[in-house]
């Protein structure tokens, strides 16, 4: 993977004890390193340290001794272990004084929820003397800045949300100058092919690579295609992506479903919109899940109408028209019953089209001819009902995952008019 | 947040430059922290570099100043960017050599998948003359770990699978020896309170406190309550976790609804299975999420027969029987429609239970009598059909989630008689 010493460096200290035993996970870090890689920085170290003054001073000391700009995040709440902001007030050798600002920003934020204001979270408000403070409308701690020399220590609350706010609002502006090159980022995202067979089928990477540092990062769901182009300025770093981009989709078209934030039930609610087609779905193993992502997109409600759990047999049989002799002769889990279960949503729902599945999740309920993970995915509706099989070879949950991912990707193709 | 310095510190160093530029985050020392936790270790600190022999050497040379045990994750894998073999055999001053059981374990590793074995996987198999080879049959690269005088350093690879095994293989036994005192921990998990009510709600933490460490971690969908336990051995320590659990269910034992790895939809269907019961579900808002919930636990078959997504109105009328006038009257986000729902869906499903759900998830839909996150839920089967009604505070996403919690929960709550 790429490393680039002209790219300025830069170090985070994570601070806090619950980083520390199993409790929760240090995501703080990655969005900072996202958004550093995306300015044209790159975090080359996290130290993630305890709520100790020893600790997150040697940290931060040594973090200066390699980079010249530092973010410190965690340790400015109003409980008697947050310490972070006192420790680099000691650190820089400036006391702590109130900020009326965010002070009046603390009683703005009590008296809108109706409460009063406890005397702790005033004590937010003391910022050191020799710092920037950094406002916070999203919480009570106001982060700091420090600065000396040619260096800079943002200071910044451990919540999330108030983290990723602040980073947005003073960072971003901060670091956009520092940086001398533009690099610009962007995924893609692909389901229905493994990584070495995407790859093998892309040939050879010599024009791309002339274009873009290309990652590939695989997952059960699918592969993303992460690629990062440097350039003078931002036009010259879009183009290098797009023509990147248009290389991949010349070749692997069938897979690549969208990119960036993009998911796969936003993609077929866009092409349902664009259609002014509706859905219908038809679950026995994924459960709702194929549901319950369709419904996850704001809007969803103009093209998913209705659809089926139908887990017992009678359900299939009742609710969906499937017929009872079918399942005796082939059993639940085959072609034909998923083909009847997508024709039979399909009829019922008076949808444009139906997507089914059947198939034995784990980890109990397999046989030597029907293992678990074979999954049948039918696609009914404005096309000759289609039916496509699966062995999936993972746990029940991910068995799950990837048969939703299947069947919202079959759907798809057909929407587009790939398949 | 409890730090004791009577436990013995172990610091990680995860490499990899991945986890530096946003790709991934550094879930592993989440895992490591909590199982050195849970075997009376602490982790003091975690530096987080890139595949870089300066910057390992460095972080590796720090952590062996500060502690005598290290853990060394990442860039053990096939490729050039993987070096961290090499730095470290070169570190101790010891050279590479080949395992015969390691490159026998590759071997097998291929021929189970019908493949032929590539040169760099082979590669995996030289391990440093000096060190204990970890060896790994979950993947292709052994781990190892060096001793000096009292100083132990375990190097594993980055994928987590392979990490977790070979830290139960190999860590977890070595390190069970080295707390001079045990410590053990609990999560006790409840949801339909928030943490500020849970807590006024117990009262005085004195009697608790004087047990174990308390902590509390909120999210969106519950308050989990974290239990440490410190005491001469096991038995000292379960007795303490044991009493505090008391304490806890004597006053919150309507919210705690499982513990440690159990989840919401795992403990229903114990509970159903216990019964010799069925549940049926009829979902509006959450579109899925409850089925796929329910069926995610193993065994699920048994008690979960079917269930509808009935997005549209006529979906609900058709398929459970609503009325079409009460929708007219009251809307389809009402308490009237939730009751028939359940009812209709227990009805037609001849089950013992059923539970529903209708809402407006947002972020549109709202209005000023039901605005965003109004919901309804309803169960109904073997007593007289109930219904709850919400109105939650978030996104469209967070919203399906909380109204799935909250219908799970209630439907626990009847089968355990609390409601």
């Amino acid at each position: 993977m790429e490393t680039d010493k002209n790219i300025p460096q830069v170090e985070i200290v994570a601070v806090g004890n619950e980083l520390l035993n199993g409790l929760v996970t240090d995501t703080n870090s990655t969005f900072l390193s996202a958004q550093m890689r995306a300015h044209g920085l790159q975090v080359a170290r996290v130290s993630v340290v305890q709520d100790d003054a020893v600790a997150i001073r040697s940290a931060l000391d040594q973090a200066l001794s390699r980079v010249d700009l530092v973010i410190v995040t965690g340790g400015l709440g109003a409980t008697h272990d947050d310490i972070t902001k006192q420790v680099l007030a000691d650190y820089f050798g400036t006391p702590l004084v109130r900020d009326p600002k965010a002070e009046a920003m603390i009683r703005t934020f009590f008296e809108k929820r109706q409460k009063p204001v406890p005397e702790a979270a005033l004590r937010q408000a003391e910022v050191p003397q020799a710092g920037r403070t950094l406002y916070n409308d999203q919480g009570t701690a106001p982060g700091m800045m420090f600065q000396r020399d040619q260096q800079r220590v943002y200071v910044l609350p451990g919540v999330p949300r108030e983290m990723e706010h602040l980073t947005r609002q003073y960072i971003l502006p901060d670091v956009a100058t520092v940086g001398n090159l533009c690099l610009q980022q962007r995924m893609l995202l692909t389901t229905g092919v493994v990584e070495s067979a995407l790859w093998e089928q892309f040939g050879p990477l010599d024009a791309l690579e002339s274009l873009v540092k290309v990652a590939s990062l695989p997952s059960h769901l699918g592969v993303r295609i992460h690629l990062t182009a440097q350039g003078k300025d931002e036009n010259e770093t879009t183009a290098k992506l797009d023509q990147a981009e248009q290389l991949l989709r010349d070749v692997l078209a069938d897979y690549i479903y969208g990119r960036d934030e993009e998911t796969l039930e936003s993609v077929v609610g866009k092409k349902l919109v664009e259609r002014g087609e509706t859905v219908a779905v038809a679950e026995s193993c994924t459960g709702g899940l194929i549901g319950h992502r369709l419904t996850n997109v704001p809007g969803s409600s103009r093209y998913f109408l209705q659809g089926w759990m139908t887990y017992s047999n009678e359900a299939k049989i009742k609710n969906l028209g499937v017929d009872a002799r079918l399942i005796e002769q082939h059993g639940a889990v085959s072609e034909e019953v998923a083909r009847q279960m997508a024709d039979g949503a399909c009829q019922r729902a008076h949808t444009d089209w139906a997507v089914s599945v059947t198939g034995i999740a784990g980890p109990d309920g397999g046989t030597v001819p029907k293992p678990v993970g074979l999954t049948y995915i039918a696609v009914a509706g404005k096309v000759p009902t289609v039916c496509q099989k699966f062995v999936f070879p993972q746990d029940r949950v991910r068995n799950k995952e990837r048969a939703a991912q299947a069947a919202l990707n079959l759907l798809r193709q057909h929407l587009i008019g790939l398949k």
